[in-house]
């Protein structure tokens, strides 16, 4: 295919929308060159017809093989094997198929691509660099890998323009790419209309046999049959082989009749090496089965071209050797020099700046008609895109006084996210399996579901680590979508892989942690945290977050909703508890404040601390030792990411240095909480695992009590 | 069928092998009241044809039901919903199917039951109550969920006879129970001979909707159905209910199909509720299919017998409430007290306390003659049995001096784990496809496979969480087997659910997790863990062990292998190390020693301490300060929670009081740090994500490093 700059704007859109199969294209599969068997080393490019066209795509894909081996060969790190085997599919999604503008990587329009196989990460580089993105230039391949380059070893879309999501951690990128999809449904369904379809991309993906593997990616891939996601396109690069070796030694199942199982459309391209036709002709099929996602399983070699490497583990993880590299570049007729774009390529490459920018200057227009047309949703859409929050919105946050009934947070927590619901667009979410525990309904909204996509309430299933990672989909798709997602707070484990992706790639996910202790009770030690709030106080860019009371649960909201580049965790209890004086909104924006003091010049004889239920009875102990003269305060410390980062002066009028005497409380690990009460001070806590019980009798036998702060400040004062 | 137990032994055990399919038994399924399509609300029992013994069964069946809602009412929190609807196949499984010595329950070759859906523990101490275990007595019945009582919310091996491992977060039980079946298979392959299968016992299994949601459970049975296990027999409650209400919701796929994807054999009975003779036939056919684990699929009303409750999520996960009660016992035509076990059923259920001494009778006698005739292999089986190390086992353990080469903890590791095979018969275990980069592989072993069972390297596929569990199950198998899993440390946030259970459980896996730092450089911050030292430092009776070079390695292994009651986390580094003057198996076991020391009185100016592979950063510190006189002592401090076990004079004598100058080094997070150097101390460490980049120049531009540890120590001094 030639270059199709000089085609009008309209007919460049419907050249891509009906996707560039070439004069002979054919949606019969497979056309020829079919293997009956798996392709097993292949030692030298297979004979294609000598048209033009073929002959530059071949070129392209050499080209993107050889950035990825020479990139690789460079650094003498990184994964060769997967650029090469895949370059194939790569260059027919971004040259042929995909619509962006490589000048604005965030057009709100695009289409989404996920290479979940993120090891393999030379592939998108190199397909960002040949597409125009500024953000990989020739500069950035040859600093593959190294200090403060834009290429990591994994893609992080906080590093380079033009990544989507940050992946690596295997089966986290098909979740992401199930959120993107559900994203797109989603907003499509809530904003199209009739005459104006002004959300409309397809999600696309590459993931691997080790992503198949991981159970998150069944936990994802079977909602995203569940919900009937059509627009979600992903290619399984069938190679055969993982770092351990043959993948017979530990990957024998028919993932096919999985997928089937799963609500999936199955798409088998038996030659993905050099089958151009068979590939474009599946996504064609593919994108005309619309209820289903349909997973393309292509075929391929892993290391194609390498002669003595290809189809081996040896090729998976390490740079291919001086020798090995010439020996490729004669297996694949490559004269070139390392980094070399052949000037054809690069010209047919070229037309995507120009398209890329009418195809959103396309999409503006016909948005800037939509918004004149419906200009209630046009203003709620544009929230979405730009992630500006209505103005005003945080008056929609609950206030309780003392006088308000005592509570659950968890039921705290509800009153705000319904509350919040109303006034920002965004927010959508929902439980694992938990709803009606973790309190997590939207009352005035019904289920996301396949017939109805644009309600917000979403069913994730039993699938916490699905919901985290298809939750940093949703995150990544629009900065104004906020997503939230539930379970009891000890489940947290099951999906921690994801909560640290959030962490690290910037999404904002709103975590919504209930039956935050031992106060859960029967259930005992499996469904009890203890250690949890101690870990993630220690996970970076994560801010964890235990209210006290109904203020506090509004303030964890206020600040959950306003750092949209980090993800807040909520912990909340299943108890209840009362509204206590001194807590505010204001005072959780700070993570620790001061809620109750009778002392005076910031001089008190002891500070009690203490999150979340544990803060009441901070309180009682305080009102015991003030009966006997004491000079007390009481200090919330709700988040100590939050108290980190206040001036230094704030932090000695919440925590002076010359009061020594502090004591902690709190129904976890006191893992950590050496830092806050100093060594001369008490931490009072849960360090070994819980019980089944009636949560009263555990706190009583586990020393959680009034009884015993006011003995630990005594024995300090 | 009668009570068998006028039977002769040889007579009992052939009866029960055969399984009592009573005298119309047939193998043609289903043979009567099949519903073509699920049930839906049952407001009576269907009717029975009224043989003696299937009103027998009837009984015996209502029996466990009421139970479990007795005890659930008494205790007033519970979930009742399971065991009414899965009391027949827990009934034919625990009456007339399952092997066992309830005098016994440690009895070597009995029959393993899982059961996954772990809320419903009632169905399972119901049956052990009848089964004639000590452990579940009325009144253990009538404590259900209260402090100290031996029937807590969720089952726990370690609170209760009779139950096999710990269940109730969901998927875990599944993948125990596939990890019990390997134990199995690779132990019969073992140690079986053609005159005596010594080793010879089925895996059954319940598991519900809700796990199979989880991904740990397709990771699970993915590798079951690779493995082959033939004498894995899970049967899936299909209920079609769960907390959040119909699975319609959230859980569309078809099962069958994915379970065939995975290799297993699958049988539906359609009437789970009433249809005993569709159950005994099942579990036939599962049982004549030995190359392949079986999924019975059957369907049930979860609640079945309550009229208004039934087959809604309203009797899932709380107490029915007397007036539901009453109702419930008229429909089911119950009328006894709570907690009444008729005296006919009783009776019938008396039996297994002899035959259940007849088979463990039988099987010693077997092991007897096997012993004659096979010393050796008697020899290793019995320490596997019993759990008793081989003496002199730690004599295998390598040890180094400074002048043996430099060399990553990893491969330390390697040397370690290839010793300790030889001398170990219980070790075995593998990685999660990173055999290569974890180095895992017993070089003297093959692969444990489908027709290689008895070897000794696991090849557990990019499944981290399903590998992690499936090493529970093998470690509660047999005391006395030891088994190790692998993957990169950052990827302990997969199976970090696992780990937990690991702890809880007391199951004493060994977790070797290595490129255990940024020091594993290029690969970027998705795979350079920070935060995990300090959230498995917090996780109780779990040991997290980072040894610093070979010695240290060895004295890992070493505490690793004695600690048989809590898992051990070894985190290992990817890059060379040198041996270290001063360190020791000894010191290991301590958790913290001091390595070198210049000072005297003990009273150094400054102590640096170090773990891993920062202990030579810290040793090089040492050694500039004491180049400029002062007088430093640096500390190994390998296992925080081995320090914390040891005497508080050992404690003085390595980290003394009145030394306030302290600095700390560690490439992860100074989370809980300072409750080592203390208030007046500097913990030095990274509190930030990793970066992609050669791992040298990450060291220093993080500031990890000599020059570092010298300016603090100065600061203090």
């Amino acid at each position: 295919m030639a270059s199709s700059s000089s085609l009008t704007l309209s007919q460049a859109i419907l050249a891509r929308a009906i996707s560039h199969h070439g004069s002979n294209s054919s949606s019969d599969r497979p056309r020829r060159r079919v293997h009956s068997t798996r392709p097993v080393r292949a030692s030298a490019v297979e004979t294609l017809d000598k048209t033009t066209e073929t002959s530059l795509v071949e070129k392209s894909v050499n080209t993107i093989r050889f950035l990825a081996i020479d990139a690789v060969e460079k650094a003498n790190s990184g994964h060769p094997g997967l650029p090469m085997g895949c370059a194939p599919m790569g260059h027919i999604l971004y040259d042929e198929v995909m619509r962006y503008n490589p000048k604005n990587p965030y057009w709100f329009n695009r289409d989404r691509f996920v290479l979940s196989a993120g090891h393999g990460c030379m592939l998108q580089y190199a397909l960002l660099h040949l597409a125009g993105y500024d953000s990989v230039l020739e500069e950035d391949l040859k600093s593959f890998r190294q200090w403060g380059s834009r290429t990591p070893g994994h893609p992080e879309n906080f590093e380079t323009p033009g990544i989507e999501v940050t992946t690596g951690p295997l089966g986290q990128g098909i979740a992401n790419a199930v959120g993107l999809a559900l994203a797109e449904k989603h907003l499509a369904a809530r904003y199209n209309k009739p005459d104006s379809e002004i959300v409309d991309h397809y999600t696309y993906c590459i993931l691997g046999d080790g992503c198949q593997m991981e159970g998150i990616a069944n936990e994802a891939c079977s909602l995203a049959g569940h919900w009937g996601l059509g627009k979600l396109i992903a290619f399984y690069d069938d190679n055969h082989i993982s770092i351990d070796g043959d993948t017979d030694i530990a990957f024998t199942e028919s993932v096919d009749k999985r997928f089937e199982g799963l609500g999936w459309h199955i798409i088998w391209v038996k030659n993905g090496n050099t089958g151009y036709d068979e590939i474009r002709a599946a996504i064609k099929e593919a994108k005309a089965v619309t209820d289903k996602p349909t997973l393309i399983k292509v075929t391929t070699t892993i290391g194609y071209g390498s002669p003595n490497k290809s189809n081996s583990y040896s090729v998976h993880g390490s740079a291919l050797g001086a020798k090995e590299v010439d020996a490729t570049r004669k297996n694949l007729g490559w004269p070139f020099e390392p980094f070399h774009v052949p000037e054809d390529v690069k010209q047919h490459w070229s037309r995507h700046t120009p398209e890329g920018a009418a195809l959103e200057a396309e999409w503006s227009a016909k948005f800037a008609e939509y918004e004149k047309k419906y200009s209630e949703e046009a203003a709620e859409l544009k929230s979405i895109i730009s992630g500006e929050l209505p103005a005003g919105w945080e008056k929609a946050l609950p206030t309780y006084t003392p006088e308000s009934p005592a509570d659950a947070t968890r039921n705290l927590s509800q009153q705000n996210l319904n509350a919040l619901a109303k006034v920002l667009p965004g927010l959508l979410g929902g439980s694992a399996d938990l709803a009606s525990s973790n309190m997590t309904l939207l009352k005035m909204f019904g289920d996301f579901q396949k017939d109805t996509p644009e309600e917000r309430n979403v069913r994730f299933g039993v699938r916490e680590h699905g919901m985290g990672a298809i939750c940093n989909g949703i995150a990544l798709h629009s900065p104004g979508l906020i997503p939230y997602c539930a379970t009891f707070f000890v489940f947290t484990d099951y999906m921690r892989g994801a909560m640290r992706i959030s962490a690290l790639c910037e999404a904002g996910v709103i975590y919504v942690m209930t039956h935050d202790s031992i106060g859960l009770g029967e259930d005992g030690p499996t469904h009890q945290p203890i250690e949890h709030l101690a870990s993630f106080r220690a996970m970076p860019n994560t801010l964890m977050l235990r209210p006290a009371d109904g203020n506090e649960t509004a303030g964890a909201y206020k600040v959950a909703v306003l750092n949209r580049k980090r993800p807040s965790i909520l912990a909340l209890s299943r108890q209840k508890l009362p509204q206590l004086p001194g807590t505010s909104i204001e005072g959780v924006e700070k993570g620790g404040y001061t809620i109750s003091d009778n002392s005076s010049g910031n001089k008190p004889d002891v500070i009690l601390i203490g999150t979340g239920s544990e803060l009441e009875i901070a309180a009682k102990a305080a009102e015991e030792l003030r009966k006997e003269g004491k000079a007390v305060r009481v200090v919330s410390f709700v988040s100590w990411e939050l108290f980190e980062e206040q001036s230094d002066s704030y932090k000695e009028s919440v925590l002076p240095a010359s009061v020594t005497a502090r004591v902690s409380i709190e129904a976890g690990s006191t893992f950590g909480w050496h830092k806050i009460v100093g060594s001369g001070g008490k931490a009072i806590g849960i360090d070994h695992f819980g019980a089944s019980a009636p949560a009263p009798k555990i706190y009583q036998e586990f020393g959680i009590t009034a009884e015993a702060v006011v003995a630990a400040a005594k024995s300090l004062l």
